[in-house]
This record gives structure tokens, C-alpha cells and sequence, in this order.
């Protein structure tokens, strides 16, 4: 960029201009020299700005990887499908999307790794990235409570890690290639898991009931 | 070990000896060091042996470190506990401890990153100690099959991710500490999501048939 452009694009739409533009060279280094060599100098270098640039944005390494490569901090709401077994289906196609991509593929257990090793960066991730694909979870639970779909209220970080958890272990523990179905055989289980499935139990009231 | 002590000890316990000595030396190491700077050679010094020894036991770093902080590549049957749910409930006990010592939450992560990076050794990994774990999850199966408490045939595959993920899912990607009820209920989810849960569904027949 010019002087002169740089001038005219401050503001927002220069903002948004510059994540792209790190993201996009995020993702490009990913692909070609993996998570352990890429470097925040090497990603403000191919997008054209200054280390800061990215430090403004993204306290860590893994926090730049992750936004460009899974998904960024800010998620919307989790579509409303009518039922609790839909709602679980869709976002577990979800997070099977962001796992499978080359660049996620790629970055996803050199990530996990380094966060291991840094105690602090991993706090900060967890607060950004992980707690708000909490709040999805615990959305999708009080739908399904104010449904009557659920009679309990489990708590959202297990229904989380029953849903993240399958669909990590069959791609990078167990290393299978993701079926196309998996998505919504996990979510058929999760939701059999967590509540009533089909008609509620018998009782032994009603035959009584009628006779009256 | 002397020259003599060795001679001695020459078969089947030298070698029990070797094997012991080798683990002992990668946890000592994994603790100091951590995975990512332990190198068979510093394991082979540590444990006074040749880099050939062992290099005749485990084909990688990665095997030697999964050997020593999470388990070999000889599990025994699970234990018959009489349910699928208890059965399942003993197995991700086992999982979750050997996923929380402190040599295997050091090892685990940096592990994986190494296994993304090499797919041939990923390949023999997985037959080695994968595909162990995984006749357990099928004995399981195959046990609550014959006790009549499952009515179809579940993907052993997808029960293992059910149990081992959202272990790993609570441990390394949601970073939280290990509840000490956590194994059992992961397993009471599980048991639920796979098994017809308490009485079976009314049917519309039986009525009928009474009238009759």
C-alpha cells in the first residue's frame, strides 16, 4: 500500500483490510512451511505489515493460527433447527469443517503442543476461543430445556467435550478419514446421551386413569 | 552393569531389565526435558545401553515415549464388571489416569504434533497401539452383545472416539482439571448413547394382544 491509500483506507474497512490479509498469509505459510516454522514475522512480512500489526490483533502465535485456520474469536449463535438433536447435528458438521481443512489439519496438534508448553498463552487462548464455543453449547442446552427436550441440565463443558472430544479422537488420535455422516452419527449419540429419547417411559398411572 | 552382572543376566530378564530401564530412563527425561528436546540417543545414554537396543524394541521416539508415559503395546483384557455401563466405566478410568500422570500430560501433546508430521510412523503407531486399545472397546461391545444389552452392533471405532475423546477433549483442548467422577460419567453418557436405556419403548402390540 501507498502513503496515500493507506491514508484513505484508515478506519475500519483498512482494519478488516489487514486481517484478511493476515489470515490469508497465516494460511499460506501453514501450507507451506507448517506449524513449527511459521513465525509472526514471517506472516507480517508476506501480508505487508509490521510485527505490531499482528501483536495488536493476536497476543500469540497460536491465537494468529487458530483465527486463521479454525475459527476466529467471535462465532455466531448456533442455528436453532428445532430440536436438540438437529441443533447438536449442525454443530458438530460444524467443527468437523474447521478440523478437516488442509490448514487446520495442519496447524491443529503442532498448536495443542505449544499451548502445552505455555501456560499462560494457553489461559488467554482458552478465554478467547474456547469459552466462546462454550457459549454455543450452553445455548443450544437452554433451547432444548425451554423445549422440554432435556428433563436435566448437564454441564455445558461435558456435553461440549462429548461433542469436540469424538470428532478430535476419530481425526488426529485414531486417524481415520471423516466420514460424511460422522458429524450427525455423533450428534444422534450425544443427543440419546443427554436426554429422553423418544416417548417418556411408561407409567403405571394412566392405564388406571382411564378406568375411572 | 558389569560385564559379568550382564552375561548373568543374559535372555529373557536382561532384556525385562533393558526394557525397565529404557522407560525408567524416558519418564526421568520427558520430566527434565520434555518431549520435544528427548532424544533416543540421551534415552540410551540414561539407561546405559546401546542406541541399537532401543531401536530393537520401539521403531520411534514415538513409540519409546507412548511405551513409557501412557501404555505398551500388551494391554489386558478388560475387566468383566457384568454391565456396559461398569465395563465402559472401568476402561475410561484406565484411560483417564493414563492420560493424567505428569509424564503423560507432558508427552501426550508434542507426541501427536510428531505423529502429524510423520505419517509412516502415524501408520505403525496406530497398528501398535491404537488398534490395541481398540479390541478392548470390541470385547466390551461384544460382551454387552451377549448379555442383551446393546441391539445392534455399534462401529468400535466410533466407541472409542465416544470414550477416549471427550477425555482427551476435557484434559488437553478444554484444559480443565481432572474431576474424579469424570471417567464414570463419560461412560454413563456412553452407556446411554449406545444401549436402550431402562425399560424398552411401549409398543403398540401387546394391548391388543391381551384382548384377544
Amino acid at each position: 500500500l501507498s502513503a496515500s491509500a493507506a491514508t484513505s483506507l484508515r478506519g475500519r474497512p483498512r482494519e478488516r483490510r489487514v486481517d484478511d490479509a493476515l489470515r490469508q498469509a497465516t494460511r499460506e505459510l501453514l501450507a507451506e512451511v507448517g506449524y513449527a516454522a511459521l513465525s509472526v514475522e514471517g506472516v507480517a512480512a508476506r501480508a505487508g505489515v509490521g510485527k505490531a500489526a499482528v501483536y495488536r490483533r493476536f497476543r500469540s502465535k497460536a491465537e494468529l493460527v487458530f483465527a486463521s485456520a479454525v475459527h476466529g474469536p467471535d462465532l455466531p449463535p448456533p442455528r436453532d433447527t428445532g430440536t436438540l438433536r438437529g441443533d447438536l447435528a449442525v454443530l458438530a458438521e460444524g467443527i468437523l469443517g474447521s478440523l478437516t481443512t488442509p490448514v487446520s489439519a495442519e496447524a491443529v496438534p503442532g498448536l495443542l503442543a505449544d499451548l502445552a508448553k505455555q501456560p499462560e498463552i494457553a489461559r488467554r487462548f482458552q478465554a478467547t476461543f474456547i469459552q466462546h464455543e462454550q457459549v454455543r453449547v450452553e445455548t443450544i442446552l437452554e433451547r432444548a430445556r425451554s423445549r422440554g427436550e432435556l428433563r436435566e441440565s448437564p454441564d455445558p463443558a461435558l456435553v461440549h467435550a462429548l461433542l469436540l472430544g469424538p470428532l478430535f479422537a476419530w481425526l488426529f488420535l485414531l486417524r481415520r478419514p471423516p466420514a460424511r455422516d460422522l458429524g450427525e452419527r455423533l450428534a444422534d449419540l450425544a443427543a440419546r446421551a443427554l436426554g429422553p429419547v423418544g416417548p417418556p417411559p411408561p407409567r403405571t398411572g394412566p392405564r388406571t386413569a382411564k378406568k375411572r
